[in-house]
């Protein structure tokens, strides 16, 4: 079994995809005028890509068009604080395709806030990496 | 009450320094080699500052001695989506005075890996920001 520097146990791809595909809540690491900022998103898993909604107009949209950001999943047990984590890094873009819209926003969880927020972005994984937080000891 | 470009409530600053108060586990955002990565940590709030352990030589240490970061918490309902999200940003500096550090220690949770984790980080939040997310209508 692979541990990382911090001695956590490396997950392999498989298991961090299998684990992708089970949440819904992640969290986006992008930047915004130089400064970085981190958002939760709700996101659904299609064909191995993270999808999630954005509205025209919002620092969100903007700062994941064409950029290269982090997306993390995890479940920690706040008892134990045992759990897992996957970071997924990749180009965020923008789904055009009306098809590919219309089936991620069919999968994807009712938005949060009102208004319109039917532009879907993608994020297709370049690195995937996940590791296992043993229970403390 | 002000909203954001989300439509989503803001909280004044206050708020968002009681909720950060509260929870444990936050999420860092560094970069690693002009790779973007999100991490998640267990921390505490110490007169106002957000401390968490790292372990030497780790990429998360080196990551975020000096740097300017990203750190956010947040807490979202599955069942109705309700919940908030706190965003701090300032640089991340390694707390070396020993009373400080042992102080911050006793604070922490226990590690969640084997190994020595007696390094203290510390944020100096420059921008608090903070937003509720209403039930999904």
């Amino acid at each position: 079994m692979l541990h990382d520097s911090e001695g956590l146990e490396i997950l392999v791809e498989d298991d961090c995809v299998a684990l992708l595909g089970e949440a819904t809540l992640g969290r986006i690491a992008v930047t915004i005028g130089a400064v970085p900022a981190i958002f939760p998103v709700n996101y659904c898993l299609v064909d191995g890509t993270v999808v999630f909604r954005t509205a025209e107009g919002t620092k969100l949209h903007h700062a994941t068009t064409g950029a290269v950001v982090a997306f993390e999943v995890d479940h920690v047990e706040e008892e134990t604080h045992e759990g897992w984590s996957v970071l997924v890094v990749g180009v965020a873009r923008a789904v055009t395709d009306p098809v590919a819209v219309d089936a991620a926003l069919e999968r994807l969880p009712h938005p949060w806030a009102p208004g319109d927020r039917h532009h879907v972005v993608a994020i297709a994984p370049e690195f995937v990496s996940g590791r296992r937080i043993p229970a403390a000891g």
